[in-house]
């Protein structure tokens, strides 16, 4: 019988293993509960109308449908028996013989569960619908108040957080109200939106060089954003936010941008996690143990090789699921035991878009910006994003928002789930 | 002061009558409770993953945004007072000179309208969505039950109604399962699906000749579907329908595409209503005894040429809008009152599409089906489809199902409100 490679989670992880199991001589079972795989680094595009959701969702039985020794499941995980070798899941149990661990991350408030509510994260594509829902609310209600105070606070725009995510997404946030809306309300002018963008520390894209940070940063400043580093959130409510000492800052659309932590599945496997939930596995990204049991992507701490811990970044994920895909490909038809390798992170570089012409971006030795970058931004996005179809479709509707400063996805749609315009208190 | 046009509802005749009065010298207000305008002859393609979301919805806004005559307001229309002319919305008050009433139509199941939850209509960019996602949901379940009765259940969609959008839905259905999904399930056989096509006349498309009616059965049937003619829906529950003398048809995916009722906003009008709802109008649409207040599209009752009923499609709404924005921008510039003209209806036919090169056409005297018809159907929907970039979308999309039998949407999005799988209560 043919080894049974179980993998859990359809993210970029999870996707590279199943890809180098296609056609080896395994039976692979792929199991995620949604049935897309979602091209997350462009969800803040569709948080800010740029992109629609099925641009950057790919259905995985689509991406697998020749590859007839992989078995597609859409379901939930509720247990894990190492012991047993099964996952069980709310319709079913899985056995196996290999299993792979890749659920991802979602957003952390950091103990502060509560601030959900008013300042959502930006992991789902239900989070950048339901943001991008509030958003636009936000600017038809600013239309129709006559509450001056109301209106700024509709048109305040407040983002946590001052990695890639919150970098892009405060840069989309104010070419929407800037460039896009501009010429389209008659009793306010989007243009005196305030954005504003809070780090806790001293400076912005703590991943890359500080020199690209402070261009980041005067190149969102350009843009009219407010950048607040070195300041802390005190208090998130239904008004907006309390940072620093005390200072009020009234908003109606405040996004959480500014932690994950592993899923909590990871705590199912029994062994050792750090402070963001993710699971401390051997060099070869084996449970310490379970030699047949594997955490890859953001669920998996293990360190680089020049000591650092490695990202919870999609390249880094792509990079465990490629060596995992691997292995298991490699030992199902070896004939006797061999060593395994260790996994050995590349560190390929990083980069953010700020806006319409601009990036910053370290590639291997090379640190640049402005245009340059930008492009590079865009060839190596579209390069990655899964699916012909929606390569050509997210190119086209760059290039039209390119030309024509419009946006193809300005659509409020009824709200999965209630996340209205949080109103203040009466007071 | 200039004359106040009010314009209710950003359809087809609402936004022709809107768009007739760009620039001329009338304040006009469009109100929708939406941000968008919806295309709806291509509502069936977002519900079969054909088409996403924002393609067939266009930004109200974006559309009058270099119309500084024009404010556009996102609001629900709370109540109509034709003697004070003011319009209440939920968050104010609107006055008027003109008053254009064009809030389209529903669906009606007739007095039964607790079937809407086991078999819902599509009307709004909402059902569809949940549509798509209920039926990409059913065969998830299927390919994991190993009940072979709930199998066959779920693998069933029942559209009811053989009117132009039951009968594309039907024939979109069919090539969904046995083309786009053909080989990405392991346990089941997306090509085994069954649709059912249900009509309680003795034909299908009642609105086009006989001879074109039988070509699309003949067409639906070609492509797997079961053409129900004659036959009654008698109950809709959880597990199913029944259908003429106790039939039964375990389904877990209906569609009502039977019947539509006017909106229910022109009682508030206290003017006379037809069976359907809709508002008897004058030939000049106005509302008798109030020279100023017009109702347009599907809300409006009035003659054809012909004698025959004005049917509530597209290009009827349009040519009342276009009929009424003239009229009030002539009216409004006129220095003296002149004789007003009646609303012509121009039947220019009518067409629909059941699959990948396969239509049926009536345009002015041509009767036609075949890929010539599919053709002729594909460039009047991509030439009526408001804005350019959503043009090159649908057109790319259409090439790429064409050439490639996949389609770009297949992706189930948090649900909007809880439509789940109907399951049958137990035994």
């Amino acid at each position: 019988m043919k080894p049974r490679v179980l993998i859990l989670g359809a993210g970029f992880a999870g996707l590279e293993a199943a890809q180098r199991l296609a056609g080896k001589p395994v039976e692979v079972t792929l199991i995620d509960r949604q049935n897309h795989h979602l091209f997350q680094p462009l969800l803040y595009q569709v948080a800010t109308s740029g992109l629609s959701a099925p641009e950057i969702c790919q259905p995985v039985r689509a991406i697998f449908s020749d590859a007839r020794n992989i078995r597609v499941v859409m379901d939930e995980i509720t247990g894990i028996d190492l012991d047993k070798r099964e996952v069980a899941t709310a319709q079913g149990h899985h056995p196996f013989d290999y299993l792979v661990v890749a659920l991802g991350s979602r957003t952390s408030w950091f103990g502060r569960e509560d601030w959900e509510r008013h300042a959502p994260g930006l992991k789902t594509i239900g989070d950048a619908l339901s943001i991008r829902s509030r958003l636009l609310r936000a600017f038809e209600s600013a239309e129709t108040t006559r509450d001056q105070t109301e209106r700024e606070r509709l048109m305040t725009i407040v983002i946590v957080g001052g990695g890639p995510t919150g970098v892009e997404l405060a840069g989309a946030c104010a070419e929407l109200a800037r460039h896009v809306l501009r010429r389209d309300f008659r009793a306010i002018n989007p243009a005196q939106t305030r954005v504003v963008l809070i780090e806790a520390m001293d400076r912005i894209l703590p991943q890359l060089p500080e020199r690209l940070g402070q261009a980041a940063a005067h190149e969102l400043e350009r843009l009219g954003v407010e950048v607040r580093t070195g300041t802390r959130v005190r208090e998130v409510d239904a008004d907006g936010v309390t940072v620093g000492d005390a200072e009020r800052i009234p908003s109606a659309n405040v996004v959480w941008a500014a932690g994950v932590q592993a899923s909590p599945l990871g705590r199912l496997l029994g062994a050792e996690t750090d402070r963001a939930g993710r699971v401390r596995v051997l060099e070869d990204l084996s449970l310490p143990g379970h030699r047949n049991v594997f955490v890859a992507g953001d669920m998996a701490a293990i360190q680089a090789p020049d000591g650092s811990p490695v990202p919870g970044v999609a390249p880094a994920a792509m990079q465990m699921g490629r060596f995992l895909g691997s292995l298991i490909a490699r030992e199902a038809t070896a004939t006797q035991p061999a060593d395994r390798p260790a996994f050995r992170y590349l560190d390929k570089g990083s980069m953010a878009t700020i806006g319409r012409s601009a990036a910053v971006a370290k590639i291997g030795p090379l640190e640049f910006g402005g245009f340059p970058a930008w492009l590079a931004w865009m060839f190596i996005h579209l390069l990655f994003l899964v699916g012909f179809r929606n390569k050509i479709a997210v190119l086209l509707q760059w290039t039209y928002a390119y030309f024509a400063y419009k946006r193809g996805a300005r659509v409020i749609l009824p709200e999965p789930e209630p996340l209205p315009i949080p109103t203040p208190p009466a007071r």
